[in-house]
């Protein structure tokens, strides 16, 4: 076989072949997000995303470079994921800004009770895990709630500004607090497979920034 | 042989015997919540335990009938081990209610450094990964759970007996509270390597009881 008459084919895959690379990939990371937020990383087997996906055992490598890289790419994906979710209920200009955190924690009580709290937060699940986990998921996890704060800080420095929360308020400090109790009342709401965990949680938060 | 001369000797084992069993059982519970509380139930081999002890392996199941077994025998012994700890600081009557728990606040912000906080909680690693674990976990730890609860109400009942709290503060929902954000905390602390996110979430809760 002439490999010169070929060269000029194999310039990049075939636009079929590459698109399906795209598409196993893509459903392979909606697989892995689906299973880590209900059991985890180091309860989840390759073997058991790869087969939700139809893609046979042993081409995972085909798709991501190993299973800590595959991992990255979830807390990335998971991340933006959260960061738009937030983005639209923080940025909802029709509601006055403390009523915006208020429509996320709803949202996020709908969200759990649809799958019947067996899905938690996979940035929660990885951060409870991390003594089990590839350290270079350490500094993600850590940005990650960073990223989360940052936002929830912005949101709080404007109700702040509307009048709802006291002016000496440290909204920074306050988005902090909420992160740090919202993972342990999605972690007890999966426990109790209850909203009510996170509806003290939120309840006792809202009622704190009255009274402050 | 002859089985009727035996059958004396057999009534129980030696009594040595039984020692070694009842000190290797103590021995493999010890290691179980050493490996437990770094890296939770999914993560952990029981040859890992077995190793640490210097039991062979395959003698598992001649102490704990099941890793099931094993698991519940954790939570108990866990949830003991912590309801003395809790009773030594609740029940502290040298401290005034609302001092009680703050030592054991800065007890456990002590006993997360000393083992640079690679050691959380085991009732709350489980919590989070009950998604992978027996059903038969979610009534003990939720049990558990509701155990510290009760203790801590009892001591901020004390605090408001003693006008540390505001005479129509719901004690037993604060407790709730409590155990919701902490339990986020410890899970924070152990990925961030810090005591910081333990000490923003109890600053943030007694800020909130002397505020309200």
């Amino acid at each position: 076989m002439d490999v010169k008459q070929h060269t000029p084919r194999r310039r990049g895959r075939p636009p079929r072949q590459r698109e399906n690379l795209t598409e196993t990939r893509e459903l392979l990371l909606r697989a892995g997000l689906e299973v880590l937020t209900e059991k985890g990383f180091s309860a989840t087997g390759i073997e058991e995303i790869l087969g939700r996906v139809g893609v046979p055992k042993g081409s995972f490598y085909h798709y991501f470079g190993s299973k800590e890289a595959f991992g990255l790419d979830l807390i990335e994906r998971y991340g933006l994921f959260f960061a738009r979710k937030l983005d639209r209920h923080f940025g909802n200009p029709s509601l006055a800004p403390l009523e915006r955190l208020r429509s996320f924690v709803a949202d996020a009580m709908d969200g759990m009770a649809r799958y019947e709290f067996r899905r938690g937060c996979l940035i929660g699940n990885l951060g409870q895990e991390m003594g089990a986990l590839p350290e270079s998921f350490r500094d993600r996890l850590k940005e990650t709630f960073e990223d989360w704060q940052a936002r929830l800080a912005a949101c709080l420095r404007e109700a702040q500004q509307a009048g709802e929360i006291a002016p000496d308020a440290d909204t920074e400090q306050l988005a902090v607090v909420f992160w740090i109790g919202w993972e342990g009342a999605v972690l007890r709401a999966k426990l109790e497979r209850s909203a009510k965990p996170l509806e003290v949680f939120a309840g006792f938060f809202f009622a704190s920034l009255a009274a402050g």
